[in-house]
C-alpha cells in the first residue's frame, strides 16, 4: 500500500514498520514502548479478572492511600544515630538504596562509606577505611531497613547526628542526616579533610543549638511541604522556599537557647550556614515522605509503592502487599545539566533515597509547582508540568494537602500503582543530583531520570501469586 | 441582513448594534470599549505623526527604562522620618497618593491621621485629632512628594522609623514605614489604643536592632525581588516568599547586635513578629520600587509612567515627560474577596501608594509568577497570567531582573507607556488591599482593581501639547 503524503507515523515495535514507512518518505517518530511481559500480562488478568483479588486489592490501595495522605510530620529532636536508630549498632554503617554489598557498591558509595569510617575515627586514612570495608570489618545496612533515608550515598554511621521526625497520625518515627551542602561533601563521595571537618562542625558546633530550639518548637514538615509547593519548591531539587520557611519557624527558639549555648561557633555563624544552604530542607522532606508512607507498609493485596531507592548499583522498590520485600533492577542512568568540565562520561548512575520525595507525591511529580527549577535541572516550564500530568496516570490520589497553584490547586499525584505502571508501561519520573563515578569527587549535575520498569512488573507478578 | 445561525459577535459602542444582533438570536458579548476622546486622537496623532517629537519620545522613553530596569536597591538604614525624609518638618503628615486636603479625605484616611497624631501625643483623643486635623493644625503632604511611599493611607509622622533604601545605580534614595501586619491596622485607618500601642512597640522595641542589624547587612531588595518571583510572590499582595529570604539573610546579622541590646523585647519576639508578618516586604517592595522609577522622573518628551497613587478619594499619576505634575480621577472601586461579615458595600476607594510596585513592573503586572495568590484576592491561576500577557501591550519594556518562570523566564513588563494606554483603551491593572470606609476599622478585604483613563488621556494631551 502506498501511503498519501501527508501521513506522519508513530511506531512502536520491530524495525520492519518504520523501515517500509520510511521508504515511502513517510515523516516517521520511533516510540519507545513494548507490551508488557507474558508473566506480567498473566499477573494483571488474574488481578483485574478475580472479583475477590480485585476488591482486596481496591480496599487495601484505599487503606494504604488514606494513612499516606492523612500523616502529619513533625520534627521533633535530633539525637546521635545509634541512640535512636532502630538496630543500629556500634559498628554498623548505613547507606542509601536497596540492600548493597561492598564488592558491588559504585565510586561515589566507596567514597561516602571511606569518609564514614574517617568520620567515626575507626581508621586514619581513606585507603585504611577501603581495606576495612573490603574486608568486611563493619556491618553494611540498608537506610530503608531501619526506618531512615539519606540523600545520594545516604550514608549514616552511629554519631552522627540525624533528624527524628514522628508521624502524628501515625505514631511512627523515621530519620534523616544534616545537610552538609553543595558541592564536595560526603553524600556525592567526597572524604577529604575538608568535608570530614565539617561533618564535624556540624555535629559538634551546629546540631547542640538546633536540637534544643527544635526539641522547643516541634516543627510541622507537612504544612512547610505545603506551603513551599506554592513557592515554586517540589521538595527534592528545589528546598530554597521551604528551608527559608524552616529558618524563619525556628529562629525565635534559636534566639532563645542562645544564652545557655557553650560551643564557639556564633548563632549568626549557624544562621549563615542555614542561610547559605538552599538544599537544608531537603533532608526533612525524606524523613517526612518516609515517616508519612511507613504506616502503609505490609497491607495484604495493595499494590501501592511504599518506597523507591538507589544505591548507585541497583535501583529498588517495596510494595505495600509486599511488606519489605525489595524488587530491583540495574540503576539508570541521568539525563542532565552538567557542572563546567563533566558529562555524561563522568557520571555515577542514579544513586540516593531521596527518590522517597516522589513516593511521597512531591519531587518530579510535583514539577508543576516548581518551574524555576528547570534552570537547575534542564528542560523547559511545559515540560515540567507534561511529567506532573503523567504521573497522574500511575497514581492511586491527589494529594489533599499538597496542591499545585498552576493547575488550578490540585493535588500532586501521589501513591504510585505498580499495577498502573506495569499496565501502561509509564514508570516513575524522578529528580536527582548527578555525583562523580570516582570516590572523593563529589556532585557533577543535576537532572531527570525514567526509573526502570521490571521492579513494578516483579512486584504485580508477586503480588498476583499470593 | 440576516447572518447565518453560527455567527458570534462581540458588540463595542452604542446599543443599538448589540440589539439588532440579539433580535437575530446571534450570540452577543457587550465590550465596554470606547475610542479615545477627541483631544486625545489629537494628541496621538501629533505624537507619532510628527517624525521629530514621535524620535525625541522614542528616545526619551529607551533613557527613561535604561534608567528604571538597571536600578539596584539596597535596604541600608531605618531612621526617624524627621532626620531622613527630605522636606519633613515637625508639624507635618505624609500621605498616599496625590495631594489631598482634609475636607476631601475618605474615612480610613482621616482614621489614620488621626491615629498618627494620638502616636505623637498631639492630642489625647480620637475626637480631638479629627478637630484638630480639620482646623489645619497640621500641614498635610503626598508622601510622593518627599520620596516617600506608603501603602494603604500612608501616614508617615515625624518620628515614625522609615527604612532607607538607596538606588545604588543612580544614588537617590526612597523611604516608606516599616509594616504593622494584618488585620486592624494604622494604614487601614484603624487607631485604638491597640494599634497605637503596637506602632510605639516597632518603634521603640523592634526598630534599634532591626537599623543596627540593616547597617551592618545592607540587604539587596532587587536581588530578593527578583528570587521571590520564582517563590510565587508578586511583591504586592504577596510578599511571603520575599520576607522569609529577607528574614534569613539579616539573621545572623540580628543575632550579631543581640549582646549589646538595650530593649525589653527578646530578640525571639523580634524574629516571631517577622515569621508572622508575612506582609512585612510589601514597604520594602515599594520604597525599592520608588527608588527605582525616581531617577526616570522629567525627561523631557517621556511618555513612561513614574508613579500611580491613590489616596481613597483620588486615583493619580505622573508621567516622566510631565516632571512632578499630577493627572487625577475619582479613585475606583476594587473587585474582590471580603472578609466574612462585610461586602462592597463596606468598602472604601481605592487607596495607597502601592501601586508603586505595578509600576515598578511588580504585583497584577507580575501576577503570572504567583498563581497561589488567587485564594487571596479571588479569579483562578489562568485569570492572573491573563492581567500579565495584557499589561505587555501596555509597558515599554520586559524586566531584565524580574523573570516569570511559569512563562518561560520573560521579563515581567515593566515602563507603562501612557500613549499606550490611551491608544489602545487598556488601562493597568493593580492587585490592592480594600480598606472599611469608615474611620478606625481596618482592612475587610483584597483584590483587583482596574484604573481610570482619564489621567492617561491627561498625561498625553499635556505631552502633546508642549
Amino acid at each position: 500500500m502506498i501511503l498519501p503524503a501527508e501521513v506522519r507515523a508513530a511506531v512502536a515495535g520491530p524495525d520492519v514498520f518504520a523501515t517500509a514507512l520510511l521508504a515511502q518518505r513517510v515523516e516517521t517518530v520511533r516510540v519507545d514502548w513494548r507490551p508488557a511481559p507474558a508473566a506480567v500480562t498473566d499477573a494483571l488478568r488474574r488481578l483485574l479478572g478475580d472479583d475477590r483479588l480485585y476488591r482486596r486489592m481496591t480496599a487495601a490501595n484505599e487503606e494504604a492511600m488514606r494513612r499516606i495522605t492523612t500523616a502529619r510530620c513533625v520534627l521533633v529532636d535530633i539525637r546521635q544515630a545509634r541512640d535512636v536508630i532502630p538496630g543500629m549498632t556500634d559498628r554498623m554503617l548505613l547507606h542509601a538504596g536497596p540492600p548493597l554489598t561492598w564488592s558491588r557498591a559504585c565510586g561515589p558509595m566507596r567514597g561516602a562509606l571511606a569518609g564514614a569510617v574517617l568520620y567515626e575515627g575507626w581508621t586514619r586514612s581513606v585507603e585504611d577505611a577501603m581495606t576495612a570495608l573490603a574486608r568486611g570489618e563493619f556491618q553494611l545496612e540498608a537506610c530503608h531497613e531501619h526506618d531512615t533515608v539519606g540523600p545520594m550515598a545516604g550514608v549514616v554511621s552511629p554519631s552522627m547526628p540525624v533528624f527524628v521526625v514522628e508521624n502524628e497520625t501515625s505514631g511512627n518515627r523515621a530519620f534523616s542526616t544534616l545537610n552538609e551542602g553543595l558541592g564536595k561533601v560526603l553524600r556525592y563521595g567526597a572524604n577529604d579533610r575538608g568535608v570530614i571537618a565539617r561533618l564535624r562542625w556540624l555535629t559538634t558546633e551546629v546540631t547542640p543549638a538546633l536540637a534544643t530550639a527544635v526539641r522547643r518548637a516541634g516543627v510541622d514538615l507537612t504544612s512547610i511541604a505545603s506551603q513551599a509547593l506554592h513557592m515554586g519548591d517540589e521538595m527534592h531539587n528545589r528546598n530554597k522556599a521551604a528551608t527559608a520557611l524552616f529558618t524563619r519557624a525556628l529562629a525565635p527558639h534559636l534566639v532563645d537557647v542562645d544564652g545557655r549555648r557553650k560551643e564557639a561557633t556564633s548563632l549568626g555563624d549557624i544562621f549563615r550556614y542555614l542561610a547559605e544552604t538552599d538544599v537544608f530542607f531537603l533532608n526533612l522532606a525524606m524523613a517526612a515522605a518516609k515517616a508519612a508512607l511507613d504506616p502503609a507498609v505490609g497491607i495484604a493485596g495493595s499494590t501501592v509503592v511504599t518506597a523507591m531507592a538507589r544505591n548507585g548499583t541497583d535501583f529498588g522498590i517495596r510494595v505495600s502487599g509486599t511488606g519489605e520485600a525489595w524488587f530491583t533492577a540495574p540503576a539508570p542512568r541521568v539525563d542532565g545539566l552538567y557542572f563546567p568540565g563533566f558529562g555524561p562520561e563522568d557520571a555515577n548512575p542514579d544513586i540516593g533515597d531521596s527518590a522517597i520525595t516522589e513516593t511521597g507525591g512531591l519531587g518530579a511529580f510535583a514539577l508543576a509547582a516548581a518551574p524555576a527549577i528547570t534552570q537547575f535541572i534542564g528542560g523547559t516550564p511545559a515540560l515540567a508540568r507534561q511529567y506532573t500530568d503523567e504521573m497522574y496516570g500511575i497514581t492511586l490520589a491527589e494529594h489533599p494537602r499538597f496542591t499545585i497553584p498552576a493547575l488550578d490547586f490540585r493535588g500532586t499525584p501521589v501513591g504510585i500503582d505498580c499495577l498502573a505502571v506495569a499496565r501502561s508501561r509509564v514508570s516513575p519520573v524522578l529528580d536527582t543530583g548527578i555525583a562523580h563515578r570516582e570516590p572523593g569527587i563529589g556532585q557533577i549535575g543535576a537532572g531527570l531520570v525514567r526509573t526502570p520498569i521490571a521492579p513494578f512488573d516483579a512486584a504485580l507478578v508477586r503480588l498476583a501469586g499470593e
